[in-house]
């Protein structure tokens, strides 16, 4: 009686995950936080019509939702001025990454991302057995042209660059965008992940002819539009990269409430906005309280401050230990000298006033 | 300028999906059904408490699920006699099945269906590269025996054994699967899909240690508990192999609301046992319009009756075009000799009285 053959590749892969989730360190504690900032969720929460709508959905879960998602592929259409052919919808970025990674990636196939970036794409070109070229930060920002670069020097079949970039914050014009566009090598794709990008100054977005056959956007209604809990993603490229996601995508996936929330969510652009403002300002606020403290918050494009803590990792690392013994859950860069910094993402007043309270003594402690 | 390089698998796969919805169909007709009764969606829906979990979770929407679905694992657990190690969570059967055969199935390797069973799951294997090797149903049962005995002549990691059947609603008794169990070949896995077993006679569902290392059941909340839109899938198996999930599996893939709801649902068993009596009469009811129409329903352990037409799968098809030309959706099995029947799920009062309208004037219209 032997367990199940598991492919070499399956039985090759590690069993750690990207992230550890804050409920399982509220388990492993014993006790909740105080302020959950750690995760770049949107504190300011969907819009009350996505809400609303979302519970109007409730009563009809009985029903499978539409495996076209034709609604809201239609609005993000007229939204974006494309047609729904250019749009695919799925289970959140990080689903969409899995799908695409695995329509492009196998066995020893070139992928060039930048040392430190999302480890969840890492996670997903791994899992398929993809190499990754990892292409160090310009400072505190993906170096672009260091990534097309690469990818032509290694032959890559994908290129990873975020615009806003996660963990840093940091992010390039529409301008340095479309040049990178310009330079993807023949037969390369560029990945351009804008999950953050309504949260970014205007400007920010790149213009890019829904048919460019380079460039496959991801966005989200996880982040500025405050849904991280609904799992809607959706990418933006060409027909015949869009039509490919349908030979392979889990196409009952989506929640039908997720699809109802989220398409109330895009029309109702005016929470958005507000939504905006309340981010510029919590990004005021937590400045402040890093200033406060005698630490340097990085410009940020996004809903979280990457906030340099002046000294190393180690000591980035403990100010988060003491931070998260104090009940604030919070996040950091993985590589150095990013690691210098802790990330926190936007709060609430609430959160502001645990934030307030709680570092002073966090890094008291970690100087200790 | 060219496009992205797919993958060869990729390339080679058709465009084809498992399942038009009917929203898709609606589109096309330009109007709506009258009854909704082609995808065993449960019309009887979720427990009210469950819907109030989810409207109650909309709110919550601005944090991601808690990855481990750690709640709702215990609570299936302590349901299943079990611990949550044996249980993986995830975006519905769909979803776990494409999970289950990336970990197993690569290029050519042999996997054993029956002819006519879930396409679903020929489309992950496919989408994998593996080898479909296809048994032909005794009757309308699956072949149990037949499957394994395929399985151990083409040395197959994998085989699907649905109990009780889709399309067909035929089921074996717990017996049976138990001797399944013991003839899994060493190396093979069982996938045992349980999807509908909640809605099938007491002593249908078997007796499998939770540490067998032979089998994985496949069970969902998008049936017996009426959450189909809700997308919560889940697996029992053996440690090593539910664990192997999280090498490759969309950690944040799951919908805090459905992860709610789905566990309010597991609580409230009282509601399920109200569904089972409401389908158990929508069974009758069904079968009572079939045969004052000169059909036969087949027995069914499901949410389905599948019923038989008397004549070929062109009849049955055209019977199947009438009844949609008269807005009522519904299904039926492929292949022959199982498309001389047509599928229709239960209904509640005003679906019933629509599809006995409709099926003499659909039955006339077909006799032409």
């Amino acid at each position: 009686m032997t367990g199940p053959r598991f492919t070499n590749l399956a039985n090759s892969l590690p069993t750690t995950v990207p992230f550890i989730g804050p409920e399982t360190q509220e388990r492993a504690r014993g006790r909740p936080f105080l302020a959950r900032l750690g995760a770049n969720e949107n504190i300011f929460g969907p819009s009350p019509k996505a809400i609303a709508a979302m519970e109007r959905a409730a009563r009809d879960t009985w029903m499978y939702g539409d495996p076209e998602n034709h609604d809201l592929r239609q609005a993000l259409a007229a939204h974006h001025g494309t047609t729904a052919d250019h749009i695919v919808v799925g289970e959140g970025i990080d689903g969409l990454l899995g799908y695409l990674v695995r329509l492009l990636i196998e066995k020893g196939d070139a992928v060039v991302t930048s040392d430190g970036a999302y480890p969840t794409f890492n996670f997903h070109v791994s899992g398929f057995g993809g190499e990754l070229h990892k292409v160090p930060y310009l400072g505190d920002q993906e170096d672009a042209d260091a990534l097309v670069e690469r990818a032509r020097e290694v032959g890559a079949k994908l290129i990873y660059f975020a615009n806003p970039d996660n963990p840093m914050g940091s992010w390039h014009p529409a301008e340095i965008v479309s040049r990178v566009v310009e330079k993807v090598p023949d037969g390369c794709l560029l990945v351009l992940d804008e999950a953050y990008i309504e949260l970014a100054p205007e400007g920010t977005a790149a213009k890019i002819a829904a048919g460019d056959p380079r460039v496959i956007r991801m966005r989200t209604f996880s982040k500025g539009y405050g849904m991280a809990g609904a799992r809607v993603g959706y990418a933006l490229g060409s027909v015949p990269l869009i039509s490919a996601f349908n030979k392979i995508r889990n196409h009952f996936g989506m929640s039908r409430i997720s699809q109802a929330g989220a398409l109330a969510a895009l029309m109702d652009q005016t929470w958005l906005q507000q939504t905006q403002r309340n981010v510029a300002s919590s990004r005021n606020a937590m400045t402040a309280i890093a200033r406060q403290n005698g630490l340097v918050a990085l410009p940020s494009a996004t809903n979280f401050l990457t906030i340099d803590c002046g000294r190393d990792g180690n000591f980035a690392r403990k100010v988060l230990q003491e931070l998260i013994a104090r009940d604030v859950f919070i996040r950091m860069p993985f590589i150095t000298p990013h690691d210098r910094a802790i990330r926190i993402s936007c709060g609430g007043e609430q959160e502001l006033a645990v934030l307030a309270k709680a570092l002073p003594l966090a890094l008291a402690a970690a100087r200790g």
